[in-house]
């Protein structure tokens, strides 16, 4: 039998794993940040509508602008973001791999802040861009001072801000923002992909956009949204950043179901987001109780807590799992990541981790 | 404003155009190699029931080893492939992008035959790939001293066959294939976008597959099955190739509604192909007709005829366009290209170019 290893890859692949979560078939799934809700009946029905309409002419090429799409994710926005400043992929990784199709590669570099999500390094490697790993403030905070150093040091092509912070859910604020604008030369991307959990009232990056066509703002539809299923991630920026991401997307990167799914379901926005006032509701109880319980959660803005003070990150994963909960494991020493669940899911998780002890 | 040449984008992409044939809304369009007719109804009414099933769990993600496509295209591919050997992603773009990602890239070359698929050089270049063109002989062929010869003068690291090809439609011959990866060290991908048009009985290079683990086979939904729409690519290939795919796909690629839309389309293989018999009949009546017209068709065994006597190309195309009639110009000196529609669109192709005169 034939071996990866026979065969003629990449020097650099050799030896690698595929990333990815555990795929484990469990009643109470906490560990990959979705909305654990269920879709409200009338979406789905709307959806399903607006896919049957588009079947009729399958056989067909997609619109290979997404031209209803990229309108209804502007009006979804707000703020007075146009069609022309909004770009969308296969699911947020893709729209980072654009970006760094179109910014980073080869003889460039794109400068992070770990731990933060894992697939910005993975798609900078992927993409032969070189990953800098700058570090945080304590509490995972990063201050303008640091931030601002890290740039002035290595002079990065792009850089890669994550806010709120995936996995530790820390909040930016937008003045650290606008000073990594102002001390870099190169893209900036601030990937928002849990801004909906914020509190409410709090600005996003996207307010920042007018006047700065270097800075690029993503978004996803797989967490607050609901949509995780349906792939769909995307961004804003200034025109002139889609029209490179049009030099390096594939052509029909977004199927007619994609962008007809996407629209119906956009079209449902407060109903698909009408969860979120409770998930930030378990996400605030998950830190009071985990707390109680003698961890160390890390404030939250986002639909998930890092909490600290695990002894056996491996034992209490385990078992966890062992009484059909999982959560995620991230490798940071002492630390866990849970989701935060409706209401019945993380009452069953705090009280199985609570029966387990210290 | 702000435009493209203001930002920091990579050197290589400087001064480029995004690819794409022309979206014009006609009422004829015979321009990207469709399949023109309609989708059966029940098919239609198939599909939309499985992807309501999935939108009921839209809130998770998909599953990233796609399980049950892979099953499903493994048994319409037949011929003992199992689903271990089957990959896929959002068109063969995708698919041939991941080809790069893991055997190309920085460093390495791949070697192909113009004039072929058009993307083939572009993601090449897209994930810095060394594109190296090799001639062909007379009429687009390619023989095996002539392929053997270009692959020991340029030692690629992959080579990229098209059988048939596409944009001139020429068959392939098993013979050849086998030379090209007998006297090559890499990864030899055979495209066939196009196989399910070449004439009954006529062998695939998926019967090359048992004990060749450097060979692939790509093929598409988005042609004779109809499902353009839909943008599903996939491949058949050694276990060991499909774990190289792996380690570079970006996880969850595969939406549930993609997933689910195929599977769906698949269990109707019979229907969804139920035209290609017709499509061939106008195939070749377009170069018997083209031929009496006084150009110069291309043998093809695709759902497309190349034909060359066209002594301006520009001309007829916007002739054809004035009346509703879309079909391609690549640049190919005299040369235009058209699709085989349904009987009713190529006679009329037919009889507007008559009436153009030469």
């Amino acid at each position: 039998m034939t071996s990866l290893a026979d065969l003629p890859i990449r020097d650099d692949l050799r030896g690698q794993t595929p990333y990815g979560a555990p795929q484990k078939p469990v009643r109470i799934a906490l560990n990959v940040n979705e909305n654990t809700h269920p879709v409200p009946a009338e979406v789905i029905a709307h959806v399903t509508q607006a896919v049957e309409r588009e079947l009729r002419s399958i056989n067909r090429y997609p619109d290979r602008e997404f031209t209803a799409l990229r309108k209804h994710l502007a009006d979804y926005l707000g703020g007075g973001v146009t069609p022309a400043q909004v770009w969308a992929a296969n699911g947020s990784n893709e729209v980072i791999q654009h970006i760094l199709q179109a910014f980073g590669g080869p003889g460039r570099s794109v400068l992070g802040f770990p731990p933060t999500y894992s697939m910005h390094s993975i798609i900078a490697s992927g993409t032969g861009t070189r990953w800098i790993a700058a570090d945080r403030d304590d509490g995972y905070r990063i201050t303008e001072a640091t931030a601002v150093a890290a740039i002035d040091r290595h002079d990065p092509d792009l850089v890669f801000l994550c806010a709120p912070n995936n996995p530790t859910g820390t909040p930016l604020g937008l003045d650290v923002i606008e000073a990594v604008h102002d001390a870099s030369r190169g893209i900036v991307m601030v990937d928002e992909a849990y801004a909906e959990f914020m509190p409410e009232g709090e600005p996003s990056a996207l307010s920042l956009l007018e006047g700065r066509p270097r800075l690029v703002v993503s978004r996803t539809m797989s967490k607050a949204f609901a949509f995780a299923g349906g792939r769909l991630g995307y961004l804003a920026a200034d025109p002139a950043v889609i029209d490179a991401l049009r030099l390096v997307r594939l052509p029909y990167h977004l199927s007619a179901l994609t962008q007809a799914a996407a629209v119906a379901a956009l079209q449902h926005a407060p109903a698909m987001l009408a969860t979120v006032g409770a998930i930030r509701e378990q996400r605030d109880r998950l830190v009071v109780e985990l707390a109680r319980l003698g961890y160390d959660p890390h404030e939250s803005w986002a639909n998930f807590v890092l909490f600290g003070g695990v002894a056996d990150p491996r034992g209490v994963f385990e078992y966890l799992l062992a009484h059909d909960i999982l959560i995620r494991d991230l490798s940071i020493p002492n630390h866990l990541r849970v989701t935060a669940g409706t209401e019945a899911e993380t009452t069953e998780f705090l009280e199985v981790l609570g029966r387990m002890g210290r």
